[in-house]
């Protein structure tokens, strides 16, 4: 099954997502950026959105120190019926606020074959989540949408298992698929997960697809998230998603790995540097 | 968090599922058999369902060898979307049909919201399937259901997880909630996943709910089924769902892991020698 | 590789362990019980030697109810150098003593090429432990011994590796060799390990060796061992290496493992009574 | 047991290994290079030492390219009896060979404690091999050397037990250990194992020990180390143990890993245009 660019892999051909049907790469146009090109795409925002006031001061922050596009979950997936479970529409409408005073793109996530038409109709890009990975009703339903998914790796999935469950949304006809690597369950405890940067190169080989990298979730710890997003940039990836929150410390969700708005800042600085060393680059905004 | 009877677990009371709810287990009444008592009840079946022919051949031989339910999928998870999908609604039809012929119960998965109230209508059980164990609508909707659930443990998931998950179920009211280990994902290649046969004692210390054991998906082949099946009885599970076929070369699914009828008849004999010197019985027709 | 009885086997013929090797399975005579037989031999004693009262306390006990090999470690392998190291020859002495006096054959480990020489002095059983599965010049140096070698899985250790590993030992002319499972390293944290039930089955087809369990490092929770016992006589090990303690409280090393007195005598009949529903006996003193 | 630096880190402190003995970090001369300074260190050479030739041709290149330690082994760790199992003597004889021709140091790995003397008579740093983690009596030994130590973390080692092993050899009275992250073992099988590259940042915040990374181990393709190597010098690494052979095709082990001459001249080339981005350097000769 094996075709030359592949020698020495341990693949096989992916009859949609695979590297032989695109050799060149999937670029996936967000009218601000392009995901998969040499730009270096940063998706930044809270876990969570849990106000107008949050939402808003740490999109106007993130999109002035070069984010791209700006994440905030609604719904959100959590391990217990007795957590916080997210704003759910009243989540959408403040996120479609803060793209029309900030012009950014905004992605969240859908966890629900009856929410998918809701969801399409504030995201510019869906998510699926990590959990959801192979609810495949989901990605059937995500595949007759014509907006980009945001399809992130579920922490127990085999690179296999993810680019043929990447096939589901592919095909529904729905080409603009960007991947992401959130880190994968090991024995490894004093982590959250084990960000498995190994994934970047090994999915370029096989898929055509952009990939991105989440190391909030990956490593579960705000202090470790500039080491490994600099790691992420080195490696190869199309781009970073992360978690910044306006006061991380008062956070309903997974504020020990949110990045404050300075930590943001300055990962941003870190990151152009490194960026043109692999022929990348970050479009930081003039004044920072 | 700890009371006494959880002495040395490092566990913690879980709000619903916690065996401190109901110290004396709960007990879910199938009509035909009630899972969680001293009878060691048997769920067998086809991975999916093919065709009338095979579903009735092997319901009738499972029902006549002391199988209390009949399993069967008409909606089928599948890896790639170029793989067998189930029967869908056909395949409840069928389900019925063997129902009214045999008069077992039957159980078949739900993957989608939009699905369990057609699935509630010909199903006795519904089963919420490994990869959905954290698709928190669906439990939510299995939750507000009146019938048994069979939750099975994510393949990936913690036994912390699997019970806060199952609390969605018995939030939403439904407290029928059947546990069963599945395999989990390790290191090995041996074996399609590990049986983690630790966790029945585990569930049972932490949980009031009944468990029983998979070891079809738990081996990933036939010829250890009748071990670890016996072992299942050994260490305390509540039963048994376990892949039987007619004809297990032609199977569209996972035929390597599926007993044929003779094994399936053997294994029934040899439960049932090992059931007593647990307390436990099963109940094998007089015939037989 | 296959050959006819591997068929739907995922493996391979392994040139000194294959089953292919010795069809019939070998037995090992340890003089008092025969490992690989027909019975189904249980070895156990303290983790740790702590002194002369807690070695022959533990030993007449259980010898007294059934116990054919006491277990002891004069030479222990600990996480940290701060942590106490075992009596060394000290305990190699008190374990010749209980032998003296119970007549029943003892197994301790040996960790180290150089003490190879000592510790066979004094053994009757070379225990290599998990954390030297792959000290292949110990197993070069056990290899040459020509006692019995007590040979534990490392706990991130396929199947493949470890019967590789175990020629290394063959290869040497002894073929003595006993395996045993002792729970491997997996994401699950509520255990200490995940006892690989799976691996006995997977052994006892690819191999002609003798195959134990041990729950007590594979479940880390003295409560858990009778269950995961009982399951281990059911899914068809050939013995049992168990962490027994007169005063638990008291242990310096694994304490919230190990059995107490009472729970190892009720262990032993509940043993007892599962092992003829698999064809197999445990030969319990008759005063017991 | 945290300290300030530690906030928010699962961590503790770590008697002889910990951030705290030496907040500024362990500096470690080679003589030639200095392991934990601003200098990014690469150790180069080939998985086992096959022949004069091939080592005297690849130190050359290597040397002559910027690596500064040479890597060969001489004993080797093989999962089989059957496979090469390394030149031995011989081996450190045309390592010695090898250091008196180009000057550069040399590193081999010991395994048997019978053997550091020898070791350590022909190397310049000794390396524990992964599967040597919990050696403890060889760590011991090696702990009584005054030479540096290239420590590897066992392939199912957690961060806690890498580090408490590390402080048998700190406790012997060597100082001078390098830790060295290879790739742990996951369900991932697409690759041969999981680089954990979380482990740099967790590594450098709870000790003051330099880190290395090897990404021929933690990946198992050649074609994958560029991309890896490149993650090692963004995430922070103190340096790169990389494979290099003169003809991978023909290597006796590892082949399929291996980097060839070409490239690993453009890998150098690679590294030192990203090393600056991360106030790091490496030091290449003028000519290339």
């Amino acid at each position: 099954m094996n075709c030359d660019f592949l020698t020495d892999t341990p693949g096989k051909l992916y009859k949609l997502a695979g590297r032989q049907v695109r050799t060149e790469g999937t670029k996936i146009d967000l009218g601000v950026a392009r995901v998969g090109g040499d730009e270096f795409v940063v998706m930044a925002g809270p876990c969570a959105i849990e106000s107008e006031e949050q939402l808003l001061a740490t999109a106007r922050f993130v999109h002035s120190h070069g984010a791209k596009v700006l994440r905030g979950g609604a719904f959100k997936p959590r391990t217990s019926p007795f957590s916080f479970q997210g704003l759910e529409e009243e989540g959408l409408k403040l996120l479609r606020k803060a793209r029309q005073e900030t012009g950014i793109p905004v992605v969240t996530e859908v966890m629900d074959t009856r929410q998918v038409e809701l969801v399409h109709e504030y995201a510019d890009i869906l998510q699926v989540g990590s959990r959801s990975m192979q609810n495949f009703p989901l990605l059937k339903e995500v595949g007759k949408c014509r907006k980009p998914v945001l399809f992130k790796r579920g922490m127990a999935a085999s690179i296999d298992e993810y680019l043929l469950a990447a096939e589901y949304i592919l095909n529904g006809g729905n080409e603009q698929v960007i991947l992401c690597e959130r880190g994968i369950r090991t024995f490894e405890t004093s982590t959250r997960n084990t960000l498995d940067l190994n994934a970047i190169p090994m999915l370029k080989r096989l898929s055509h697809l952009p990939v991105l990298i989440d190391p909030s979730h990956g490593t579960g710890y705000s202090w470790m998230v500039p080491a490994m997003a600099r790691a992420a940039v080195a490696v190869g990836a199309d781009g970073l998603l992360v978690e910044v929150h306006y006061k991380p410390d008062e956070a309903l969700c997974d504020g020990v790995q949110s990045l404050s708005l300075d930590m943001f800042a300055d990962l941003m600085q870190d990151l152009s540097r490194i960026a043109p060393a692999v022929e990348r680059y970050i479009d930081l905004p003039v004044s920072v």
